[in-house]
This record gives C-alpha cells, sequence and structure tokens, in this order.
C-alpha cells in the first residue's frame, strides 16, 4: 500500500481549488490517496461541498500559515514554521506521506525541503529537472538545474548529470539516456572553465552515456536525452524559450491583420494551435519539475498550475516513489565513489564531490 | 566623401558570390563604395560577367588564404597572416577603408581585429551587439555581448552596456535607451555576484537610463531598449530561442497532419508565415551584429547571409562612421573616469576600468 501524497494547497496563483480538484482526479484516475495541506476552513467546503466527496482516501491537514512568492526562501523557513508546504514536509520526514507536490514559491519549496528533509548523503545540492519538448515525435528532453542553483561549480554540474541520469531512465524508460552539457559550441574548446571541468569528469564516469556539449538550438532536436547547466543558464533559457515562442504567436497574429486569405487560414487553424499549446508545448501537461537531491521527493508546479497539473505532478511523484528513483540516485553516488583516477582536473573536482562522502562516513561511524 | 566599406568575400558559408551582389546593391541602392577583398580569380569574373559591373566604386582587393569556420581564432591570426579578414582589417588601419563587413567565422573576426586594429582606448573587451525583435510595433532590442566574451567580470558588464547604450541611441534614436541587464528575476536580490556588483555600478552612473533586471521572458517585451549578459549566457539564449521558434513551427507542422481544417488553414497562411520568418525573425534584414570596442568598426553576418545581409550589414556601417558611434563610445568613457564614488563594490569594478585608462594615459605621455 502506498503512502498517500502530501500536496500544498496554499502556495498557487489560483487558490486552494487547484489542490482539491487535482487530488480528486488523482484518486479517481489513479487511484493515488492524498492529504491536502493548508487552510480547513478554505479547504474543507470545497472538497466535501463542491466535489460532494465523503471518502476517507483523501484527508485535510490543517496549516494556518501561508508562504507567498513574495516571501525570501530564507525568511520563510524562519519565520514561518507553521505554513503549509512546511507541514507537508513534515509529513514526509514522519513517513506519513511519500512525497511533497507544490504550486508554491520555488525558492521556499527548496529552502523548507533543505531544512526538513536534507539533502541526500552525498549530493552537494539539489536540483530542480524539468521536462522539455521536442520537434517530432521524440521524448523531451530532461533539463537541469532549471532554476534552483545561481552558482555551481563542476561537481554540482557533475552531480546533476547523474541524477538527470537516472530521472530520464525512469520518466523516459530508455536505459543509457544520452547526456550532455548546455555551451556556446559543440566542440571541447568551447564553454567555461567550469563547464570543460565538469566534461572531463563525465567523460571518465563509464554509467553516463556522456555525448559532450550541444548548443541552446540543439534543445528541442533529438540529439541528448538529459541536459546539464547551472541554475542560472537554465532559468534564463527557458524563460527566454518562453518569450520566443510568445513572439512568434504575436508575430503571426500581426501579420495576418493585413490579409484576407490569411485570415481564413489561422482563423481555421486556430483550434489545432490552441490544442498545440496545450498539450505539447504546457508544462502542466508533463506534471512538474521534480526537486531532486533531497532526501525525500518533492514535484514543483508551476504557480498558476490547474488541477490537471496538480494530478500529473501527483502522478509523477508516485510513479518516482514506486520506481525508486531516489535510492538509484543514492546507489549511484555510493558506488562512483570508488572510481577515483590520476587525472588531476577529475580529482579537484571528486574532492568536491568525495568530502561529502567522508563527512557522511564520519557522521554515520559516531 | 565617405571611405569605401571593406568586404570579406570568402569567409562565409555561400561563397563571395554574396559579398559581390552585397556590394552591388549598397551601391545601387545607398551608393556606397566597396572594396571586395578575397581571391580575385573568383570575385572579378562573378563582378564583371555575372552582375556586368564596369565601374570604379566596387573594387577588388586579392587575398589568397582564407580562414574557415574551422580554424581556431588564435591560429587564425598566426598562421594566416595573407587571409581576406586580416586584409579588410588592415585596409581599415591604413585609412583605405571605413570598416570591415565579414561573415566569416566570429572568433577570428574578433581575435583579427583586436590583433591589427586593438580595442578602444580604455575598452576591456570588444562585444557583439545583436539586434532582437520584439512584439508588436515596437523598436528591437539591442543584445550584448552575443557571444564573443564568454567569461565576464562586472567591469566588462559594465562597459557593454555603455557601449550598448550609444549603439542603441545611433540605431534606435532614442535619446535615453532603457538598458537592464539579463538576470533570473526581476528583484535586486536575484543575479550572480557578478552581476549584482554591475548592477550597482550601473546604478550609480548619470549617463544611464539603468532600469534593474529583465528576465529571459522579458527580451522580445517592450521593457527594456538595451540587455546586457556575458557572451556565454547570449549564445546560449539567442540559439535557444531559434530552437524554439523551430519547435512551433515544426510542431504547427505535425498538428496539421490529422485535420482538414488545419490543413486548408495553414496552407492559406503559409505565405504569411513565411514572410513573418523573412522581414522579422530573420537577422539579415538587420545587416548583422556589430563588434563593438575595436578602434573601429566592424559588423559580423550570419554565415549563412546572403546578398541583402551584406547590403544591410554595409549600411549600418556607413551609418555608424557617419554618426561617430565609436568617437561616442570613447568620448563617454573618457568622462566617465572622474565619477568614482565612496562604495567599494563600484570602487573595485571602477579600479577594473580605470586602470586602462592610467596605463593608455602613460603610453600617451610618452
Amino acid at each position: 500500500m502506498d503512502r498517500p501524497v502530501a500536496v500544498d494547497a496554499m502556495g498557487g496563483d489560483l487558490g486552494c481549488e487547484v489542490a482539491v480538484e487535482g487530488a480528486i482526479q488523482a484518486f479517481n484516475e489513479f487511484g493515488i490517496h492524498s492529504i491536502i495541506v493548508g487552510d480547513e476552513a478554505q479547504i474543507k467546503p470545497i472538497l466535501q461541498n463542491k466535489f460532494n466527496y465523503k471518502g476517507s482516501e483523501i484527508v485535510v491537514h490543517h496549516a494556518d500559515e501561508v508562504i507567498t512568492m513574495h516571501d525570501s526562501p530564507a525568511q520563510a523557513v524562519r519565520k514561518k514554521p507553521r505554513s503549509s508546504i512546511r507541514l507537508a514536509y513534515e509529513l514526509v520526514k514522519e513517513k506519513k506521506a511519500s512525497a511533497v507536490v507544490s504550486p508554491g514559491n520555488t525558492g521556499a519549496v527548496m529552502a523548507t525541503g533543505l531544512y526538513v528533509l536534507g539533502a541526500l548523503p552525498g549530493i552537494l545540492r539539489p536540483a530542480i529537472a524539468t521536462l522539455l519538448p521536442k520537434v517530432g515525435d521524440a521524448l523531451p528532453t530532461v533539463f537541469l538545474d532549471a532554476g534552483a542553483n545561481v552558482e555551481c561549480d563542476a561537481a554540482h554540474l557533475v552531480q546533476f548529470a547523474l541524477m538527470g541520469n537516472y530521472y530520464a531512465q525512469v520518466a523516459l524508460k530508455k536505459e543509457r539516456p544520452r547526456i550532455a552539457l548546455l555551451s556556446n559550441g559543440s566542440e571541447s574548446s568551447k564553454g567555461t572553465d567550469t563547464i570543460r571541468s565538469a566534461a572531463v569528469v563525465l567523460g571518465q564516469l563509464k554509467e553516463l552515456n556522456f555525448i559532450g556539449y550541444v548548443e541552446g538550438r540543439d534543445l528541442p532536436r533529438d540529439i541528448a536525452d538529459v541536459v546539464v547547466c547551472d541554475g542560472f543558464v537554465g532559468n534564463v533559457v527557458l524563460k527566454a524559450m518562453e518569450g520566443s515562442v510568445e513572439l512568434v504567436v504575436d508575430s503571426m497574429r500581426n501579420y495576418v491583420g493585413d490579409s484576407v486569405r490569411g485570415k481564413v487560414g489561422l482563423w481555421l487553424a486556430k483550434p489545432l494551435l490552441k490544442s498545440l499549446f496545450r498539450d505539447k508545448l504546457d508544462p502542466s501537461s508533463y506534471g512538474g519539475a521534480p526537486l531532486l537531491g533531497l532526501s525525500d521527493l518533492a514535484i514543483i508546479c508551476h504557480g498558476s498550475s490547474n488541477g490537471r497539473a496538480i494530478k500529473n505532478a501527483m502522478r509523477v511523484a508516485q510513479d518516482f516513489v514506486r520506481e525508486k528513483l531516489l535510492e538509484r540516485i543514492e546507489q549511484s553516488l555510493v558506488s562512483l565513489e570508488e572510481g577515483v583516477s590520476e587525472d588531476p582536473i577529475h580529482d579537484g573536482v571528486w574532492a568536491r564531490m568525495g568530502m561529502r562522502f567522508e563527512k557522511k562516513k564520519r557522521r554515520d561511524n559516531v
């Protein structure tokens, strides 16, 4: 019997109704149980009256504080100990829930997760992994870090690649996903010092199918399954892609203004364009972005997630718990520990990762 | 009488015919004189037989070496002293031409320019400035660095903002262009340490209308006139935007496959979509990207530039020379030198820029 998923009902832009709707759909479609965390006085009437739910598979756990999009992550942890996101993580820590799903403030979801659950042993920093659609029928690209870590060193990038590898195995069902670093050209001379160091280490790890660098324009092409970058670049790239889709759509509208033929054409094509954006480019169809590297699983949804997005995130959370995604990542880090090479760059990056193992071991021995 | 523009005929993907075609069009439409630099045996027959040109406003300057897209920039400078791009810069140095236009290897155009002409006094590093289209009728965004400098410190970013400011004054005819740094959020707490330091200094420069940070999705919106980032981020962002346009177009094609209504609609709208990409999203309509910060002007065109793109780049080069763009940048740097504040971050960044002035002055006094 799976544990229920803890759903943060308070952090999203559209209020707590989307969480209730998602929980109802997740139970009806997949039999997933849930604990909705948030203001009981708001949530219970929606659950019981609006959705007419009387069962015991979906329960409400009261939280009387809310972290908004304007709260700083550090403040959220310190000043709001009874927030819905904090209590959702506490439920996971107490083994009452298997994973957290939240459409709230990304920084706060990360900071609170680290505070309550801590990182997986050996992991320097968790990262946000998102799925980017590709052209044609190809499976999407696992893209990380999508924004959790603004400044990263080579050891961070190597760990992101490892986490992305196991995520892609589970999410894309590919045994040896093609792993790449995002760079400013495909030649090995390209990239920053940090990226080149990470490439040296990744090239030596037999566990990974590392294929080198890809460029920005390769993201939607079927070249790599996992693309790794720091969280600053990840944030800027994702938002720029969003902006350029907006530009294309706007430009079409403007151009069409002048021509009867174009007007009729786009009017006819409009339902298709709408479904295109809904099904292929809408992140809600992928069910949110996992925060990889915490000692338990959290899924971050877009702030404007609807019920369908929350439902999909809950399904993804349950899949990943069943497939033991985090155990795979942890196991891979332990087995890597024995692979130190003679290469000085490798050793330097390695020392950054290995040190944490040492500390952890010492803690374990006490 | 304007000096002619030196056109590198050998570096582009489409051979030397596009340079000849661009030079012919630039003369016919704008009366611009030019020196086409490259293999005489290839260029003269095209000029005289194919285009039937017999005048003296377009001349050919022989160069018997070619820098390809595969040559490393450093090798290009050292090992090919008679390359077309090198000789084009030499013509500018000898005051026989006013500016260089090249569709060649970007790194080689930059490295050769620095070697032959050097940087503007006070400029730490030249940057590539490109124009990005915006939604609606808004003027484009000046975006730099588009890829010349992979690792940048705060002083570089401040100088890019200054150069972008004068470029926007000339190219967009805006007296006080809105200047922004590209970041992972609009709050001042966002960004890397480098970006935050640059923001402190830019906020103190009265010469600039600095508006703070913009996000990736703001690039095509009418929020800033000049957006500054390092060349790694610039390269990745531009290529990712290109990739996402490709994704949208491909997705439309795929969706349409299933529906008669959609098929008819997109077939009707197709000429409009084509003209959209040609006129609004095609960089050739903007005439290439200036390499700002050399002591004379160079315009880098896309490797696959056609004659129209070369022509537009030549027009832009002539405009910038007439409008004294580089003199404005140089003058602004000299006047800034007196503005040192009490702020330690400002002073640190300043020292990086000021040091160069000191050296330059000492050289001048000798």
